[in-house]
């Protein structure tokens, strides 16, 4: 007999007929024999609307109050599916943020979560009863006030329960059934992946793989829950995220992932002189915009150098706005942005122990004659600029170069 | 500087920009230097949506999850009216059920509010915080679960919290602008009332004048909350429901009702003996029919009577079939069934001390060739059932013979 938390996001809860066959799925789990939580987010588009209804009411609101509202969602999938449960003959109680509670910080609107409080879970959970929680959501005592976790939040509301509540698994039903070598849309030849560490599902996660919001990965590794990610339309396992010890035999490379929002920024003839970075840079961070790649070359002379880095493709209109308010400042001689420009990444926990993992990478996209603008590494991630119209092509050369096609 | 309570029901925050009126309409109460609460419905159709989804999740239900699920759409108003009103530089938080709390008992989709807590509310309305709470729900507190009033519930939610915060007075914002005198899409020369007993209010309300949910004005009564009815379309006073010493000048006759949810049932030669008026009732009683008036005529012989009687005219059709269920045991002749008859009443606390009043209203019908099938009485009221072809002739006839049309 197992614990488990089941995670169902909004595409999964869409209308009342997928809520009744969430609730089958659940009734599976339990005849099973486990002990079940379930976490549910809103329905499909109502948070949007919700959203919506608070933007036209005022253009800067209270965030206490946008909580309050935006979290309604939640809680009316959770009775639905609550409801549902019964019908099919499983107990079964909805739980609202407040009621656990929940506990969270004041950081209304993107609030963390502090202590989950499951004594009166654990003991209807041993008696049998599904709980079923509105995920996104919590308490912030200090003023009893309802308090969110930012959008996509219930992966993360699943993973702190099932870490408080100690569960074998946290399974996070969603509308792909696991996690993939690269993106099936693009390579043919993808192949979903049994397991994968925290450590390269954290890569995926903010690399583009919509598949796990990140903030919910990094908890599960903090905690060491184990993840589940499958299909809540098909009845088979999906990809684990897991801990590296559980996974025998490492792939040198487990992924290729492709980041299209990206945009690219030169200063030509930069003065090389100390400080000069954080004149470009701290104006941008103090506008909101995050620099990812960076790369300085040095210039035709000794006293200049060109700097080239990324910004999100969004946020490339305002930093060149930023930037030119400050020109005069830097003294740079020109500027050029370039928004037709993606990131190819190349990720594996087996890279540490593996030389000639970039310098292949290098070579594949050299063969099929690719240009490499920038290029940036992590323990287990080689990264690399290229010109969009490429995206395709690198991405299953390289697919293909590190042995990832399926047979 | 007065205490209010301010109502506004589903209609009057349909959307946003309706909840913006009503925040300009609050704002200019909070200038006049009053300490304003709010109670809001959910918008207009939310709350159908919401018990739709229920109603297509389950044919049998929790009423606890039902609770859960429908007490959102009073957040979400409450909510964007505090930011509405925040918007225009008034203080403002919205409070749900459970975080005022309003204590309720454990009678679920129909719970009755025992308690609210007000320290909290009182110390913000004097430092001119506007308090939004969301009507129609509170917290059962043994389980520490949401529960809702029952339908029209927010009307109940306004008086108990004017109630418990003694306020000056409890204003109902509708999409009418009172309580006429009669039907003025009926009657031309109906009139808009300035102040009506809760008495009359009651015997209104529950006569079918849609203004007043019955269960707040006799909260009102108990309380003594003064009530005002009025539009939230419109910016002049509307009607007062006072207590019957707040009005000096008492007119004989308040209105004159129409109720067109009617239908009569007459059961012919029903033998003449003890027990068999429980022997009819009993069923219907048992099948939660609700029989409203009730003649006993004498039939032909002292051993059989003639007994006709009026039930809603949607219940007609299950009325019959109980009955036609129990008839060997009745023993009636005959069973006859009417749907096309009116309840026409006349109500008015002056009956009390004025006679001739019920005398009135038999000789104006008779001289507009009107049959009066069933005559009942009260107090305050007298109520006859008619054809349904007359409903409206009788109404307006009634209105002219007892000096009511204005001038």
């Amino acid at each position: 007999m197992a614990r488990i938390v089941m995670k169902f996001g909004g595409t999964s809860v869409a209308d009342v007929d997928r809520i009744k066959h969430v609730a089958r799925k659940v009734k599976t789990a339990v005849e099973a024999g486990d002990q079940v939580a379930v976490v549910v987010s809103a329905m499909a588009g109502v948070t949007n609307q919700l959203v919506d209804h608070v933007r036209k009411t005022a253009q800067l609101y209270d965030l206490r109050e946008y909580d309050a509202i935006v979290a309604s969602g939640e809680n009316v999938t959770a009775g639905l599916l609550a409801i549902a449960l019964q019908d099919l003959g499983v107990p079964a109680r909805s739980w609202q943020g407040w009621q656990v509670p929940v506990i969270t910080d004041g950081a209304h609107g993107a609030a963390r979560i502090e202590r989950i409080e499951t004594t009166e879970l654990r003991r209807r959970l041993a008696q049998g009863e599904v709980a079923v929680v509105a995920g996104f959501q919590g308490l912030e005592p200090v003023r009893n006030r309802i308090s969110t976790l930012g959008r996509g939040g219930s992966d993360t509301s699943a993973v702190a329960l099932a870490a408080a509540l100690e569960a074998d698994r946290c399974d996070i039903y969603t509308d792909v059934d696991g996690v993939y070598t690269s993106d099936p849309r693009v390579v043919k030849g993808a192949r979903k992946l049994d397991k994968i560490t925290y450590e390269e599902m954290l890569e995926m996660a903010s690399l583009g793989a919509k598949v796990l919001q990140t903030r919910s990965v990094e908890m599960a590794m903090k905690h060491r829950v184990r993840v589940q990610v499958l299909s809540s339309f098909e009845d088979k396992p999906g990809t684990l995220v897991v801990d590296e010890d559980e996974i025998v035999e490492k792939e040198v490379v487990s992924g290729v992932t492709l980041s299209r929002d990206e945009a690219k920024i030169t200063l030509r003839r930069v003065p090389d002189r100390p400080g000069v970075a954080a004149a470009i840079f701290g104006p941008l961070a103090d506008a909101s915009i995050n620099v990812d790649m960076i790369v300085q070359n040095t210039g035709a002379d000794s006293e200049h150098t060109d700097l080239t880095f990324t910004v999100q493709r969004g946020d490339l209109g305002r930093a060149v706005k930023v930037l030119s308010d400050n020109a005069e400042h830097l003294g740079h001689a020109a500027m050029l942005s370039d928004a037709n420009v993606v990131k190819i990444s190349v990720i594996g926990v087996g890279m540490r122990s593996h030389a000639g993992v970039a310098q292949k990478m290098f070579k594949t996209l050299s063969e099929k004659g690719i240009n490499i603008q920038v290029i940036t590494t992590s323990e287990i991630k080689v990264s690399v600029l290229i010109a969009e119209e490429y995206a395709e092509l690198a991405l299953r050369s390289l697919h293909t170069a590190y042995g990832l096609d399926s047979v």
